[in-house]
């Protein structure tokens, strides 16, 4: 890429330049959910129309998209920026596993969302700050895991399909 | 394949004839779980190392053999050899739902398991079998809907995101 702008694109280099210094002097991390944002407390976070009771914990800003975009949950959110990662050194410091605490424990949540992806370490994650937080009183849940919606059996792997199995539920009325 | 073989392997078309034929005559429905078998009751239900408290209801023998690859499952199966689809036809009578309520009332069974597809016929069909058998006494409950196992938030679609969010469950100590 650098040595495209330097031989075609010299005018788009600038414009590069000054996009990336102002992002760097606008965008922080936000003090309540630690997503990107340009103002201390991000749009999502000073919402009154959000359910203050409800905390989401994703590891990504693209993860909160994906959760805004199903319109399906009016709660808020933790941004991780990350995930537990023992063999990269990405410890509980790491990803401020004590920040997400303080939010949780701010008197206001009641229920923690554990919404990490399904990987070896979004699952670790989950269950590190299932087990830092389950002992302070509040009620921490986990997405479901299954079958996709649309999905055939047929074409299921099939350490899913025994998930599936093993977290079937009563069907409802 | 008719023309292949008239033309490049009428040894071929022999075998495949012979095959045929002899499937038509030896391979039947098993009375039990209406499997095909050779026997009337297939190997599967005349084991006695399955638990017959359990009993799966699946679309077609292909799903059978990945629930077996599972080996995640021990229980009996009922195949009902298709869904319900209104639009092709094919209603209670045609997937033989009356034999169903007769396999599952008969006093052993405990608890139906729906493993039915998650397309549009396949919850239809276990919508209408837990309709079905839940007023006669019988646990009905149906494989778990959500992110597969190893699924990343940002590459599920949010149909499914949205239903692993409404079915999420306490963390597990």
């Amino acid at each position: 890429m650098a040595f495209h702008l330097m031989q075609r694109d010299r005018v788009g280099a600038g414009v590069l330049v000054q996009a990336l210094s102002e992002a760097l002097q606008t965008i922080q991390h936000c003090v309540q959910c630690n997503n990107f944002t340009e103002a201390p407390l991000c749009e999502l976070c000073n919402s009154e129309r959000r359910d203050a009771h409800l905390l989401c914990v994703i590891e990504t800003p693209a993860d909160l998209l994906m959760m805004e975009q199903t319109h399906a949950y009016r709660g808020m959110y933790f941004v991780l920026m990350g995930r537990l990662s023992p063999l990269d050194g990405i410890g509980p410091q790491e990803i401020r596993l004590d920040r997400l605490l303080d939010r949780a424990t701010d008197g206001v949540t009641e229920e923690v969302i554990l919404a990490t992806n399904f990987t070896a370490e979004g699952e670790a994650t989950a269950h590190a700050i299932s087990e830092l937080l389950r002992p302070k009183g509040l009620r921490v849940t986990r997405i479901a895991r299954g079958v996709p919606v649309g999905g055939e059996l047929e074409y299921v792997d099939s350490g899913t399909l025994a998930q599936a199995l093993l977290e079937r539920r009563p069907t409802s009325r």
